[in-house]
């Protein structure tokens, strides 16, 4: 029996299995596939992929739904879920959400004029996410480093929503903060906002600093770039694939680089379930 | 004799006086003409209109250019400069840089084909300028009414410009802070900066609040919004006009309000004749 | 009729007449004397100061009491008030709640044992007290001056009530704050919160301000620090009589300095009697 | 040969090695003992016990002298240290800076008359301390938690130095603080800092909480107030042995709960031994 009040989530990460969770809290009856090694409390119950058809009206697919273009992303998977033309069988008559979920419509086309929804590409998602990793990538600097970054001194590269977060937050437990754009604008809010701003084409002539934080997915950080920041403490890339930072060079110049990505769902998986959840519901009622 | 060097200052309020004597700072030989009623310091040469097309390449003309559309905007001016065939014939030549620049156009043909400038629409100096104005809101509000902000809960409705740095500050001097906006990715924001969101929408239904900021340029404070908010102790209006509170109900439910307009140049004229400067010298570099 | 619910209240200026106010939204009835050039709402009683003796157990005096030693502070009053024997004879059996008591007892023999309790020394008035001063202080500021604060360089001498609420709320609205303190752990203070620290005896050599905030009741700003100062935009002096300013000196270099006192009671009349108001009510517990 | 400018670095931990390694940068010849398990720069001279006596006037302990009252504190030396009348004896003629230093007399009457000092008492070693503490109790619960600490409801329990700089932070990232303390004075200052000011007394009523972080010395989290706070996602103690929580009442309810000390030698060891460096060379100008 088909019930309207009935979702399935299937696959993905802790974000996925702490979704399940915060769904079946809030009254809908909330089946879960491909999470088999997360625990899962009471409320959710465990299913195959077949029962989701059978039951749930709208299925919650993880971001990204897929890595490998070739199966859905669940590394907590007992076995491996295929996608192809029988996967896309089973749910062409649902109303799917997943992220960066037009991957799927390349794994078969089956998937033509089905209700597929992406809630990645939705800005309060990206907003909220971006908040989530701004904390992170701070908790993580504080963890890999042997220096606070209260009272030191940190660059955030870049503007965009993830820097703008990080940059609040790091004036917030009172570093000294440049940040870098290359917009008029920007930099315009950066003075504002009490940083010190500095145009991208002038970083390299610019600090010392204790801390970087790049956010932007251009190659900024070149070893040209790096040969000024020798003594900094730690380099953080949380720019998607590739990156901004040459890294070989970072190694080579002894500077610590590490290259973060996909936070939320791995630091705070709790929060970053319930910024797709929000999300989802805004989504549904539309 | 023309000097590349040489800057003509036409017009204007406090700011631009400011502006002329900023200029001069900087190395420039400034001539300034309409601004008779203002004091101006020795190192700018008063002069009449006539001089400025004499001598200088670059005229630096008020924000706005006129508010009547009929005569240049020049409230300390000894006489009225009319804005016509004669006046267009004078300047032609020039590189000439105002705010709302466009309205000019319509006061004779002869600017067709001049090098005209608007530093009035671009980001960067809209932006400052609402850093300005969001202060000078909080200086008025403080003044204006027998309650303190600090510890009070403020709204403020809109997060553009103003909206934003209005926020920002606010919050930044203790208050309680609720911002309303329409998009969802705004409302994202407004919680990860620590306001409490509402929609604009729902606005009706929410507080107390002890002061009232609206920025948005729309009639949202209608009577019926009124009614629900009578004992706050001021609403101030920052929205352009007619802005977006209708004063005529506010003042029958006894609620006290004003309408605040061109802030920066009336309460920070310096720092307003900075934003300025900084952006035309942008726009020069161009 | 004598009723444990009624409250007298006394003199003073804005502050006391927004003081009965409160108190009677309460649910006390409030007699009050010393008011008559000031406007009371309904809700409060003007009385003569005989009614106050016969139906109040508890008076509330302004603050301070009085200035000149003679006359109960009542710049509001028809008549003035003496602080005689035969005042004291009235209200000895009362409870009396007062700002600068000890004035009182200096003014007749008669007040030798009488329940005479003093807000004004009590740290959380002063506390709250403070930070309304200092939001006061930015508002006069950005109405004395032509620069904003927003993105200005502030100075704030001494880190006491005053200094430590200044310069939170000057950073929170995007200033840049240079704090001066003597002693070692104030300065450590200021480094935390993100403030740039100075010592007190160094202050001379560092700059340049655009504003400067005296909060230190000794003079420091002398004739010789001055000289180093010339260039701001506004010194500002906070501390009580005779202030921490050589005005004289000041004036003499063209400093544009004001000395800004009792800014609560003025500027934000309706707060500062809440805060009153919430000090009696604890005093009352005790 | 004996040397002004020659310093004996004896026993500690990281923020030990570090403190060597920064005065070493700063030009004094540093002799470092008892540090054999942890990496030094080869700015700084490994040695043997006997050789500080030789070589140094001053001699730098850790923080604490001692934790059981018998041995150095020195957790990477390769052999015990021990505390006795022989130890004493090598270093009475020296000048001695540690922390907790009290500690030392009990071990020997030969530190009887010795110029002992302890950096550990200052004031402005425990505020910048406070600060490291902060953020790394803030890195630390945004890692052991699934939830994001920004947009959460936090609890912070005293306001201390601890408290006060958490507090501070935690609304700097955009939690949503509450603030307990018992003083009147400090729930001002609670409420002028923008948190929600809670009587001490009054904590179990309120919530609920995301995180709680405790920074007072007793027990304030007993099996009844923590009845109230299940939910939680982290309690963490901050104040020293024993805590103000009971632990085995939070493991019976499910509360994850974690006991944090020491966190600026652990986390931050580099900018712990410039806090200690600083503390030291005020002392030594004294």
């Amino acid at each position: 029996m088909m019930n309207i009040n009935c979702l399935g989530v299937l696959g993905g990460d802790k974000r996925q299995a702490a979704l399940a969770e915060l769904l079946a809290q809030d009254g809908y009856t909330v089946y879960a596939a491909g999470l088999d090694h997360l625990p899962l409390p009471e409320t959710v119950n465990r299913a195959e992929i077949g029962e989701l058809e059978e039951k749930c009206t709208v299925i919650l697919l993880p971001l990204p739904v897929t890595k490998d273009g070739k199966t859905l992303f669940a590394p907590f998977s007992e076995k491996e879920i295929v996608l192809d033309d029988s996967f896309a069988a089973l749910f062409r008559k649902k109303e799917i959400y997943g992220g960066q979920i037009s991957k799927l419509l390349e794994t078969s086309s089956g998937w033509e004029g089905v209700n597929l929804n992406d809630y990645s590409i939705r800005e309060e998602f990206a907003v909220e996410n971006a908040a989530v990793t701004a904390e992170s990538a701070i908790a993580l600097a504080c963890e890999k480093s042997e220096k606070a970054i209260s009272g030191s001194r940190c660059l955030v590269a870049g503007f965009g929503r993830i820097g703008k977060a990080l940059a609040w937050m790091l004036r917030g437990i009172g570093a000294e903060v440049t940040v870098s754009a290359r917009k008029a604008s920007d930099l315009a809010w950066i003075r504002v906002y009490g940083y010190t701003p500095v145009k991208t084409q002038d970083l390299a002539g610019t600090g010392p600093y204790d801390f970087v934080f790049n956010t932007v997915p251009f190659k900024i950080f070149t070893a040209g770039v790096l040969e000024r920041m020798e003594g900094i403490s730690l380099l953080m890339d949380l720019a998607s694939m590739p990156g901004g930072v040459d890294f070989a060079a970072a190694q080579e110049k002894g500077i610590p680089a590490v290259h973060a990505l996909s936070l939320p769902g791995k630091m705070s998986p709790r929060t970053a379930a319930g910024i797709l959840k929000n999300t989802v519901y805004a989504m549904m009622e539309e």
